[in-house]
């Protein structure tokens, strides 16, 4: 604006018209030739004004609530220090239990890439031969499906883990917490974008029997890895560790190698998991999740909180929790990405958006540090400019900058961390998560990758939550 | 300016200075509150002005010959196709033959970080047992000192390569030339900084007892590995390939894991070489030099091009060669970097500037990339703005876009390529390169890195050279 105004005296100036909100109030104006300004206003979501004016009056309190919690978020450090058994090591783990990306979800209710995930876990557990009795076993009752956030683990896409799936263990070394996630597949016909078919199976059994033992191996023999360290390294190197972690999967494969070729058996099976992790550029993904949920988790439980601790999607609802409302999720319907689909599959073959994998998001990393990995942006057909305006947004809901993770084309400026609910409410700007895309039937796998705005439900539901919270009279 | 103007009448108006060439005229009007405006501009670089109307003559022979150079330099496809001994493959190698960075030099007029790598391959081949009696035989005109560039060649800083040194073979597929550079030693003391100590001579020996078979096996077993592309990826992941390699080494290093696992003898063998990998950041340095010049060289002998396909130093002189005028080194002084040095070390420690790496600025690449890689820049104070305006300056002196390397911050457009000596003169704009800093003195090492301008004698000597071709009377 100010550079418009230049060079006009105060009077005598042609009309000129300055909007805020809706820009389409500006189409008659420009239409007829008169000078016209959009200002980037937009009106905050709607909210019981009861509960909004709870909120303005606990502001300072909030405010201070909300820095212990980003304190403690800041000072975490993920480190990934062994491989084991859901089994053995996940938390209310049973023979029963299939955990699962997102807020909770009953069978009935799941999306089909989730029910096609879930029928190849009862397959490869052994509890069905067909995927027409793993359906009927999964509709009865028998079994336990639950958030793998609420089990102290991550899973992208469908996220399911099953008792006998392999998982890192990866540990917060300042405030003690665990959390658990399973290896990445790889790309094509995969259990987490709900394939189920032989060669999902088969890579499982291998990714189990062969895998596994290797990198527990290895990790013994190398010590722990430090995934902040490894993270912060990768942002310098193009990655976002959501949607593009080529360079982290680079820095653990040399973190390992080593260790792998002194401990593995023989030469060969070293090089078929070396070559297996190399062919899988999103290797690394599911420890960048790990990692954003052990930093997040160790802001949990603060009350009075607005930070957002996590977004998760089981590809039906989108849920939000904060660190000032305990487990309590907050719901709303998940949308379909924009996306860039691969050959043969459009829109209408798209699931709604599917995963834990926004944890990254939550954390500040992922679309909001877009910026930090232009290549992303511009696989949708964006700029780099696009992703430094992306990034530059999502300063506006966050309360902090990163100390650790940095973005080079801001001049190493820290990544913004810490949404408060309060500032995508009043601001009305929702955060930008990068994704992969489901086919919405079971069976099929992956179509496509891109970006999307979390919807804005869940966001207000959180912030009328906390405020019934701090008003004593939770709401049910 | 346009802003400065915007709002003021025409007349009526305080006085405003506009200043073209030194800047220093304005500290007058400055001071005296004067608004002031400077246009950057420089004089030329002063040349012969009867050779300078020799080449604006020949101006539409020249661009035509400098299209079809860049047209090959961009054509052409470097490929790390196996690994040797210099005595085996390189051109022209005997028994006496020590080659060293840059253009020729006698021993007398070598510099000392060059003078201690000579006497530590001296040691290496087992011509001396003492660096006294290695000094007398280097001085005793027994040996053969030639550049590494005359024998398709190249080595970082002082560059030594002699007779049993094993040597990456790198080939170009698209018009067929080879051309060998050693193995990088890593940090600390090492030979390409001069220094000769047992412990630099351990580990020659075991980069040729060990390393070099291991990686010879592993490279028969995985086939050729695309080295252009491997360069393309880095700069994506932040390295400009010649100060920063962190991103080329990880991608080298998981192409290489696999097929070491496989064929080393046992475990323990390729975990060796995976932790001595995993434990340089510049072992692609030595490739991506070799890769530059296996694309620089397929542009050479174009009568008529000003295009400069070789920048070498060797710490006494700085040295250029043209496209246009066959393998004549035009010179002048090398200059002292402006560095970080090192705890312990300061300006008054450091060696002229010395090594082939220029070859990857010659290629658009390392200094005129360093847009890709900010951290670079940030290592010696300047900001990523700064790495941008660097980048966006080399685009003036050169004649194309690179079609295959990219640099994300400036919306991925080509890397500049093919810097033109005519450019260079009018412009008065020196090529910007990131470099290493050795110490003055012989046997001490690194104790520094930085970026400089190269000096301006070598372009004004190969500018005029070049006339003198075009007018057939070459100037001795």
């Amino acid at each position: 604006m100010s550079e418009r105004k230049n060079g006009f005296p105060l009077f005598g100036q042609e009309l000129q018209l300055l909007n805020l909100g809706l820009e389409s109030f500006l189409d008659g104006p420009r239409a007829g030739g008169t000078a016209v300004v959009q200002v980037d206003w937009r009106p905050p979501l709607p909210v019981d004004p009861d509960l909004a004016r709870v909120i303005r009056a606990e502001g300072e309190a909030i405010d201070c609530a909300n820095r212990l919690v980003l304190e403690r978020i800041q000072a975490a450090r993920p480190h990934l220090v062994g491989l084991s058994t859901a089994r053995e090591v996940v938390p209310g783990m049973t023979e029963n239990t299939f955990l699962h990306a997102g807020p909770p979800i009953i069978w009935e209710r799941m999306c089909g890439p989730m029910r096609g995930a879930i029928l190849g876990a009862l397959l490869y557990e052994g509890r069905a031969d067909t995927p027409e009795r793993a359906a009927t076993l999964a509709a009865s009752g028998e079994l336990q499906f639950a958030p793998c956030h609420e089990h102290a683990a991550v899973g992208p896409m469908a996220g399911v883990i099953s008792p006998s799936m392999p998982v890192f263990v990866v540990r917060e070394e300042t405030f003690g917490g665990t959390v658990f996630a399973t290896m990445n597949e790889g790309l094509g016909k995969v259990l987490r974008y709900g394939a189920y078919g032989p060669e999902v199976l088969t890579r499982l059994r291998w990714m189990a029997s062969t895998l596994y033992p290797a990198l527990r191996r290895a990790l013994e023999a190398s010590g722990p890895i430090d995934l902040r360290s490894l993270i912060a390294q990768a942002l310098h190197m193009g990655d976002e560790v959501h949607n593009r972690n080529r360079a982290a999967t680079s820095l653990l494969f040399r973190a390992l190698a080593p260790a792998l070729a002194r401990t593995a058996p023989e030469g060969s099976i070293a090089a078929e998991v070396l070559d297996f992790i190399n062919g899988n550029d999103h290797f690394f993904l599911n420890l960048s999740m790990a990692s954003c949920k052990a930093m997040l988790d160790t802001g949990r439980d603060m009350p009075g909180s607005s930070v957002v601790v996590a977004m998760a999607r089981n590809g039906t609802d989108f849920g939000v929790q904060l660190a000032g409302t305990g487990g309590r999720w907050y719901t709303g319907p998940a949308e379909v990405p924009d996306a860039l689909f691969f050959p043969g599959y459009t829109r209408a073959d798209a699931n709604p958006d599917i995963g834990d994998s926004s944890i990254t998001e939550t954390n500040g990393l992922g679309g909001f540090s877009i910026a930090a990995s232009p290549a992303i942006v511009q696989f949708v057909g964006g700029t780099p400019a696009d992703a430094l305006d992306y990034t530059l947004q999502m300063y506006e809901i966050t309360a902090a900058e990163s100390n650790v993770f940095q973005i080079p084309a801001l001049g190493f400026r820290g990544s913004p961390v810490g949404i408060d609910v309060r500032l995508v409410v009043d601001k009305n700007i929702l955060p930008f998560i990068d994704t992969g895309v489901a086919h919405r039937e079971p069976g099929i796998g992956q179509v496509g990758a891109g970006v999307l705005n979390a919807p804005a439900e869940p966001f207000v539901a959180a912030y009328e939550g906390l405020a019934s919270h701090l008003a004593g009279t939770p709401r049910a």
